[in-house]
């Protein structure tokens, strides 16, 4: 065992402190990684404020890991001591069900091991990349590519692979008009991939007082969904919209900025369910669909497909003594566009 | 003009009685066609009864129509007099737009002409097939294989295409597991259909009443949804969900029986819109979608299809004077599968 700093939130609400954890000693197949940056995601808050349901505690939060690989077990074949790597949101998975097999992890019929608010297989509760180490079978971590700064890196994890696996599956590409809905952590990860991937680019977010960083990451077109008038012009335009907003939405009416057979697909999760009126998806043939994160192949061809395009995330980086207050500006959308914690800071 | 005989509701929710009607001139790319068979399809209800909204009266319904070619324009290329005939929902549509030039007229964005209750581009109300006779430009004409009775191909050009479309599109087939939601005048050709595509076939039913029907008609499975062990026995069973349902339904609990990435598509539509979990859709990366009729040329491949392997509808033949008992036996579900009018009665 290795005795590890770490931030933690001692308790549902608390605010998190330092603290110290136990990562266990490396297996077989596990790689130790020094970690170097943590992103902070929108989902580390709801999980602290059990606003999901009930969780573990103390919690390390962190599913945006990337370090570098300090030790290996001895059956290790994929890395090597000093290795630039990632992680995820999870951990492990049961490895043998069809979603397993077919490199839907994240989908594993027995649930994948969270990388922390979990219980691994050993029975011990996972602690996340607010931490100074964490040790992880390699099979649950990916290479993040030379030309990809570690810091900017951290949050493809989550963020990245979020509207990866969607805009590639839902067909985002050369002669497609891509939506993304929301300009936060999530959405301007979507608009440099959508971008990146050649499709027309549009952003609704609530104002226009993002449009300038739209414009600058690679969208083509900014709208305001607070103006009336946007429903107007843009009906019937897009093959695709991704919904990155976890704020309750009137679906109905982004259905109809939809082109006939487009889809509407959801990476943000509301916490109360939506009144959808079926004749929204009839008429049209249309597409209500939801995605989350990406299995472990995927996010490793993502990380490359961003650093092929010469991107990571738009990010703040801060210390580990601001993690309290960057958790308010998350809440209060107050973060261009996502928060990084420095761990050496821990 | 040609006066013909029909029957008409003369205002919203009134009996259907007998009337004359005239058709226009058979113009230069017009079919006249005696009509000889005419299926009673739930929404001609809902639209006597001005469910959908206000209606225009009186109103002949009827967009299942089996009939042959009496008379053709000068300008007709691709039917001729005794060619054995069906017209569906529509009559005319932009032929312009993308979705027209698409082969999905149905979706034509400045709106298809509806085979009744709606009006042409000359002006005039159209009226439907429960008359004799029916003048159709040749475009909206689609032709009934020898090997089809009249009778029994009727109820394909809107139940058939109904559920012929999105098993087509969303990939029923070999090797996929099917599920058909309601087994009525739509959820039995979604039976024979999707078990014509090679596909696995389950009924998802209210009870177990028509169990037999539905195995004779090619479902290999058969549940009743009023039983809550039906959900815990078929969680993340189908590929496929084809909804025919109009009432309201928990759409949460019937997402948990697909596997990942699977669909659940609507043909059924609820008046009132439905409460809608987004984690049900999130988690398994699933899919809500819509479908609606489908386009002439597929209309006329799924005749070819059905022809092919020797199927129709199941129907209970009336006469025109048994349409009001009619409707009120489609209004509680006591039809198997679907009423046609024998349009000689008229």
């Amino acid at each position: 065992m290795t005795t590890v700093a770490a931030y933690a939130a001692p308790a549902p609400k608390a605010p998190l402190e330092r603290t110290t954890i136990e990562r266990r000693p490396v297996g077989e197949f596990d790689v130790l990684i020094d970690i170097k940056y943590a992103g902070i995601c929108h989902s580390d808050i709801h999980q602290v404020q059990e606003g999901w349901g009930e969780a573990i505690f103390p919690m390390v939060p962190g599913h945006e890991i990337a370090g570098v690989v300090a030790e290996v077990g001895p059956g290790v074949t994929r890395f090597a001591v000093g290795d630039r790597v990632g992680v995820g949101c999870m951990v492990d998975s049961c490895r043998e069900c069809d979603n397993c097999q077919a490199g839907l992890e994240q989908y594993c019929t027995s649930g994948m091991t969270g990388t922390y608010n979990a219980v691994g297989k050993d029975g011990e509760p996972t602690y996340g990349g607010y931490s100074q180490k964490i040790v992880v079978d390699e099979n649950y971590v990916v290479r993040i590519p030379d030309d990809l700064s570690l810091d900017v890196a951290a949050p493809l994890l989550c963020a990245g692979i979020t509207l990866y696996s969607p805009l590639k599956r839902w067909g985002a590409g050369p002669g497609k008009k891509v939506a993304i809905l929301g300009m936060g952590g999530l959405g301007h990860m979507g608009v440099k991939i959508a971008h990146a991937l050649g499709a027309e680019v549009t952003v609704l977010s609530q104002s226009l007082r993002k449009k300038d960083d739209g414009l600058r990451l690679g969208a083509d077109h900014y709208h305001a969904t607070s103006d009336p008038k946007t429903f107007r012009e843009l009906a019937g335009s897009f093959d695709l919209i991704v919904s990155t907003v976890s704020a309750p939405l009137d679906f109905n009416a982004y259905l109809t900025l939809l082109k006939t057979h487009g889809a509407l697909v959801n990476v943000g999760a509301p916490e109360e369910p939506v009144a959808l009126n079926l004749f929204s998806v009839i008429g049209g043939g249309k597409t209500l669909a939801g995605s989350m994160i990406g299995g472990i192949a995927e996010t490793q061809e993502m990380l490359d497909f961003c650093a092929e395009h010469g991107f990571g995330a738009e990010i703040e980086l801060i210390g580990a003594d601001g993690i309290n207050e960057a958790y308010e500006r998350v809440v209060d959308s107050d973060v261009r566009y996502r928060f990084v914690i420095d761990t050496a800071t821990i």
